[in-house]
């Protein structure tokens, strides 16, 4: 198919195709003339999966060229798959941010801090941070419980990995790490409303949640 | 104290504390003077809070302003006070858009939809309809489990909340709610990690990761 048909197919405009073909993210057609090209269904399947990590994803041109690559050039197993995609979704860490709190943390939980990478674990340093620059320093026992939940959540996901091929991989792994996350927050604040009305009641303030001020 | 003594407590600028008491986030001080006036403790933990609000959870003004007031006004039950920090945090939903899946959803959790204001179910809608544009439809089944690890998650912040004070309750709420999604979001990365570390081992690939490509 032609440029025009490719854009037909895939609802994006010619100019953001050839865009794409000068950032290197989508192959380059076969020439037909000086000034066509002729595309195929694995341009048609590569624009869909450049548009979910562009557009649906978030993420940067450079990352999603990063895990295209990736794709490419499969590593050897599929642990080190993961991090490249989960590389590509993480901001990289400043050199100083100081991770001994997250392996502290990975130990207490038994995560193995030589299955995480560094960014992962400074993302998790910078945002309790964030918490203890507002005031708000959670107990011990509370992100143990958080960390029990999203074990059962992080099983279900690396259960869930297609193994047939790297694209197949890495597209669920880049998808269903950055396109779940708006997904997992709307349940967690839908659950806290749910428990928040068992515990508190629709209205009025009942005896069991305390003295009212 | 002056306001220049209230910016060194604080560590905010004199010109972003005039810009908070132009926009009613801040209480006046007692004037002193026509161009002078006092400010006490009660302006240093408001300012606090207005940070934490604003530079820390990234509220906009305008929801910062309906938590001030909130914790000024508040509502007769606690799960109403919830409610509104739940809408500072999240973007109201157009009216159009269609909850019956969210409400078929938490049927089938036992979550109650009665419980759950419009615009979080519209959010976990549009975060459903993010995936399935990129050709994810995650299965029921992981749905679920999902589910009930927020559930153990949503279970626990709803236990933690202080019920002593409006602020103290709408503090914890806003702060835990919006504070806490990277947290959690960087434990579920590193969880993942570790997962994968078990399952697909740290180089080659292992027989029990099925065929690789």
């Amino acid at each position: 198919m032609r440029i025009s048909q490719l854009a037909a197919a895939t609802d994006i405009p010619v100019a953001t195709i050839k865009y794409y073909l000068r950032e290197n993210l989508l192959h380059e057609g076969v020439l037909t003339s000086a000034t066509q090209a002729r595309y195929d269904d694995s341009h048609v399947r590569r624009l869909k999966l450049i548009r979910a990590l562009i557009g649906t994803a978030g993420l940067s041109v450079s990352a999603a060229r990063a895990v295209l690559h990736g794709i490419e050039n499969p590593p050897d197993s599929r642990h080190e798959l993961l991090g490249i995609a989960h590389q590509a979704a993480t901001r990289p860490a400043a050199d100083d941010v100081e991770i001994a709190g997250a392996q502290s943390l990975l130990a207490r939980w038994g995560w193995g801090a030589e299955a995480c990478d560094r960014s992962t674990q400074a993302a998790l340093v910078q945002a309790l941070q964030g918490l203890s620059d507002a005031g708000f320093n959670p107990p011990e026992a509370l992100l143990d419980r958080y960390a029990a939940a999203m074990r059962d959540i992080a099983e279900a996901d690396v259960e869930g990995v297609p193994t047939d091929s790297p694209e197949a991989t890495m597209q669920y792994v880049v998808l269903g790490t950055l396109l779940m996350e708006p997904v997992l927050l709307a349940m967690r604040r839908l659950a806290q409303q749910s428990a928040s009305f068992r515990r508190f009641g629709g209205s009025g303030t009942p005896e069991s949640a305390g003295p009212a001020s």
